[in-house]
């Protein structure tokens, strides 16, 4: 599209500046997209929400039979290539389909996990015979897939299974035996993506195992705290004969394939949790509107509008991080084709290449979908702990995304991870930026430097202060602890708080900075306010992570000067923060819904 | 006991400082208390805990008959006086038992709602035949009691209820009409305590209310998001006659003896937290010593050590406030009795006295027992989410403690109303210290001063610091916002959390120090070290809290002087809060369960 676009590489933020120009937003979906998003939107309002205590309860049939409406409007299949009979969509637009259907509680949990862990590694691994076979049954939803790699003992260490596959005496065959745990769509699905070891390798094979193969039992369905309505089984293989040709990819490949399909999963978590969040806050803020306590409605109440009006920061600041980052994906993605590659090795290159960023992407949209379910069941009062009204459903079945698809612990220390790694490997010049911040820091402030000006001046000033805090953390962090640093965790979590929290203000900043060159000023005022408010917020978490990471592993005057250097990356204007958020609950209250 | 014994009035913590000597501590329960504490511990583990699953069906008669054993074994008794057949123990013992039975799940919620909201009005309103007809009964378990305040449109404001009491042309019964919701205990209560308004009184009247008074209906049981065991019922009274004899109290008394039992309500309610997040501690460290992913425990990880620390350090932290100010509360009841005061009489007073540190404990209790469950859950993994494992069960029933005895949004605005009440009618200075906070912003700030000596003398200055800081920012809140305050609850709720974590922090510390005192510093190394962590946490908070009060309604210079103000009384040296984490971590993996 834009053909001066600058795009960084993954992780390149913590490094470098991106301008407002070159940043998709949510406001630039297009036609098509936003009738897709629409098709989305009537299906739930249709199938799934006048259905969800049926669903719950785990009806038989209801699930599949859902799925197989989604699979004829077209929504298992919209960014399938076209042979396979899908529409060939961009990232983003499955994102955004991601995003709508996330409110869908455990129908949106199936319809991902189906066209997500399900569909993916035969999309991107399979081979033709492969892809021929099942893509178009999984595109139409005729067939229902479902991803184990979980065992009893194996879980965040995924590449640690004991579910084996040993060639049979034919040489025809592979026999899977082994258990898998918490598998979603377990109880309808027809095909099966099964991690297990080949004889002792040390790292997972990937099949393709379909459910009439033979050898496949299951125990019941797992009772949960939410998302009651996802079939989760334990499932054993006994011998279960795989023809050798469905092995996906390579030998031992598979751990790789979990990994490269978790990246997807991870930043489609995020968009899932943007849209769940979205209509929670709806909910409370109509809610907040009708009841009346002390003669007043409860959004009159200063302690109500603080939480809508935070509700609303928080989903807005992801929703502008996770969007960025998906059209980063679709662009990288377009510049690996071009330059020759194949298309569905372009896709994932293009999210490893992210893989940062959809950590930090799973990790803020389940925190941030955790935050507003709690203060929507807050707001409801005791009707918030009713199973009979909407928030008790929303807070159970928003707790598990911190869980799956890697925990959040995992994913903070991946970030930080991934980032070192990047810089050991010269992907990413992490070294100049920080011994850059080092020399400044032994420098003395430069007071008469020439104020910058142009829109938002104060504002991209912090976000460049703020990175540099942290890459003179990490910087230091890593030159004293050394090999060390990957056993300090707390270290590394704090690190991980500060690069999350960076990233996402950055992209709510370059969101609203865009808006206002679109609409101006006043059209996105409340836009404005709410950039502002995540951006103090940030500075604190900044602030306070910084400070318990360096009293940690500094000591005597390099840990004061290194405070000292904090502070001065943390220093702030003054900002009547309550002021700020009044209005922004206000727009959101006369609005009566989400109005962002 | 301690004759010397300085005790602050309600809420002076704010404006004084108290010794360690002065504080009870739980370490120092006697041998009666501890066996009363072993009684509980034995009646859950027997009766309680085999029966969770149970109990949450509502299983028909097993609520009731669990109450009659605990009845038998004298659970219901604790603090009821002799006369009525009880054992006349004091609040802290009470408050012990609350604590312990608190990790019973719904059972602890039945029990004490029988306990508590359910007797006490009786026990503390009722004239002597009243008190003679009903609490024997209570108090043996023989008939158990309800609660009947809040109605539809009538909750946090509780006293808009529209139940009405009519008197009957006889002149012999009120007839009571209305409905009544979220009624505790309601299907198989046989007392219930009901606020109604007489005619058109402005204020509610309490009545006892039998069963079998005829005109009470009910609807089927409430489903919930958790404490599923607990009856929960709508209460519709349709012209229940009640004999006259059975107001409790005077007319139009009723808001007062609501609001004073909630005082109590309230306390508990903290109490119970304790002892079920203790319970969530222990579990959660058990998984994480036999969980092992990686090839190690996850006790191993930072990531979760740093939680177990963190879990441990809230728990012990609202521990030492909660019997800090329990032993107030007798304190103040033997005075009030020794200067001649009526025994009902003076335990409402001393609860009264108290208020603010209810609420205090109530909002601080609830928000710590949330924090575990939510941590336990994690620690659990993918099995936190399983309704098979514990967490599930826990995270569920804990949510309800921040919505009942009045949502931690209404106690937080209570804490700041009642201190500044309190210093308005001039029962409480607060003005003075206020003042000379003030002009010691003015003032140069003393660098010679001699440091202080003595155990704890840094963290004593810290505390004392913390106080002038929330003096200062209520202070000039008041003095810049007079009549509007009451409307601005964001600042409202930033100095009620600035009250909150300093008197929170303040007991910690006592607590320690009284320890030390006792058991010598090594051997209590790790409180030592969970001290510290909350008092930095506390430190953090403050100055969060304060800056965005102070930004919200201060400008100018005066903004930048009481900012700078802040930043000197929330100043610190550094502190290694990981190697502390650390340590504590190590002492609860050591230990196997919580040890403090
Ligand atoms: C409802 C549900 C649906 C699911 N669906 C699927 C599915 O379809 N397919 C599938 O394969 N799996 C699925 N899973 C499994 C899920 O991916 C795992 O539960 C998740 O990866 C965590 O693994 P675990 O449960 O074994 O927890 P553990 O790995 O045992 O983790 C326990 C705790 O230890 C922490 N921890 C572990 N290792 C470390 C470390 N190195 N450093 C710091 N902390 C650590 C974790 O963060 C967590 O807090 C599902 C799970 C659930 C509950
Ligand atoms: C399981 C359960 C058991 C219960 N048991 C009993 C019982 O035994 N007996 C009994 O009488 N009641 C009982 N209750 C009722 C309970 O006390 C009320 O739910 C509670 O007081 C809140 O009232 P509400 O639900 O009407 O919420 P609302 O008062 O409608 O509050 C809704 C939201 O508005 C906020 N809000 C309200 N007023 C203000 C204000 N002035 N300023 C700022 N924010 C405000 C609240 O904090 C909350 O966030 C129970 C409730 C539940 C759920």
């Amino acid at each position: 599209m834009q053909n001066e676009k600058q795009s960084l590489k993954g992780g390149e933020f913590i490094i470098k500046e991106t301008e407002a120009k070159d940043v998709f937003i949510p406001e630039e979906f297009d036609e098509e997209q936003l009738m897709i998003k629409k098709t989305c939107e009537d299906f739930l309002e249709a199938e799934v929400f006048p259905n969800l205590d049926r669903i719950d309860k785990l009806e038989e049939g209801l699930m599949p039979s859902l799925m197989d409406k989604a699979g004829e409007l077209g929504l298992l299949a919209v960014s399938i290539p076209e042979e396979y009979g899908g529409f060939g969509k961009n990232f983003n637009t499955s994102m955004l389909v991601t995003d709508v259907i996330g409110a869908g509680h455990s129908f949106a949990v199936a319809l991902s996990a189906h066209t997500g862990i399900g569909t993916l590694p035969i999309l991107y691994y399979g081979n033709t015979a492969q892809k021929d076979k099942y893509i178009p049954k999984l595109a139409s939803g005729e067939w229902k897939a479902a991803y184990c790699l979980t065992e009893p003992n194996s879980g965040s260490d995924a590449n640690s299974g004991k579910t084996k596959a040993v060639l049979n005496a034919e040489g025809t065959h592979y026999l899977i035996s082994g258990q898998k745990m918490w598998i979603t769509n377990g109880g309808f699905a027809d095909v099966f993506i099964v991690f297990a070891k080949i004889d002792d390798d040390k790292n997972l094979t990937a099949f393709i195992v379909e459910k009439d193969f033979g050898g496949i039992t299951m125990n019941p369905e797992e009772h949960k705290m939410g998302i009651k309505g996802s079939s989760t089984r334990q499932i054993f293989f006994n011998d279960c004969p795989v023809p050798v040709e469905n092995m996906l990819s390579e030998r031992e490949n598979g751990f790789k394939i979990a990994v490269n399909i978790l990246n997807i999963g991870r930043i489609k978590l995020g968009a899932a949790a943007i849209g769940s969040s979205r209509k929670v806050i709806n909910t409370a803020i109509n809610y907040a509107n009708e009841r009346a306590q002390f003669g007043l409605q409860i959004s009159k109440f200063g302690a109500i509008r603080y939480k809508l009006a935070e509700m609303a920061t928080r989903n807005f600041a992801v929703e502008s991080a996770t969007y960025r980052a998906g059209q980063n994906v679709d662009d990288a993605y377009e510049r690996l084709v071009a330059s020759g590659m194949d298309s569905a090795k372009a896709k994932l290159k293009s999210t490893e290449e992210f893989a940062v960023e959809c950590a930090i992407i799973k990790v803020w949209g389940s925190e941030m979908l955790d935050y507003i379910v709690d203060e929507g069941v807050q707001i409801y009062g005791g009707m918030g702990f009713s199973a009979e009204a909407p928030m008790d459903r929303a807070y159970r079945d928003s707790r598990i995304n911190r869980i799956f698809e890697g925990t959040n612990e995992i994913n903070r220390l991946l970030i930080v991870d991934m980032l070192l790694k990047r810089g050991m490997k010269g992907e990413l010049d992490l070294m100049t930026p920080a011994q850059a911040v080092a020399s400044e820091l032994m420098s003395i402030p430069d007071f008469n430097a020439a104020e910058d000006e142009g829109t938002f001046a104060a504002e991209k000033k912090i976000i460049k202060n703020l990175k540099k805090a942290g890459l003179m953390i990490a910087g230091a962090a890593v030159q004293k602890l050394m090999m060390t640093l990957a056993k300090e965790q707390e270290i590394l979590m704090n690190i991980a708080d500060i690069i999350g929290y960076v990233y996402v203000a950055e992209s709510t900043l370059l969101r609203v900075e865009k808006l206002i060159a679109q609409k101006g000023e006043n059209a996105v005022s409340g836009q404005i306010d709410i950039m502002r408010i995540y951006l103090q917020e940030t500075v604190d978490k900044v602030h306070l992570a910084g400070k318990e990471a360096l009293n940690s592993f500094a000591e005597g005057d390099e840990l004061n000067m290194m405070l000292m250097g904090l502070r001065r990356f943390t220093k702030t204007a003054p900002f009547n923060i309550k002021d700020a958020r009044q209005r922004v609950a206000k727009q959101l209250i006369e609005a009566n819904k989400y109005c962002y």
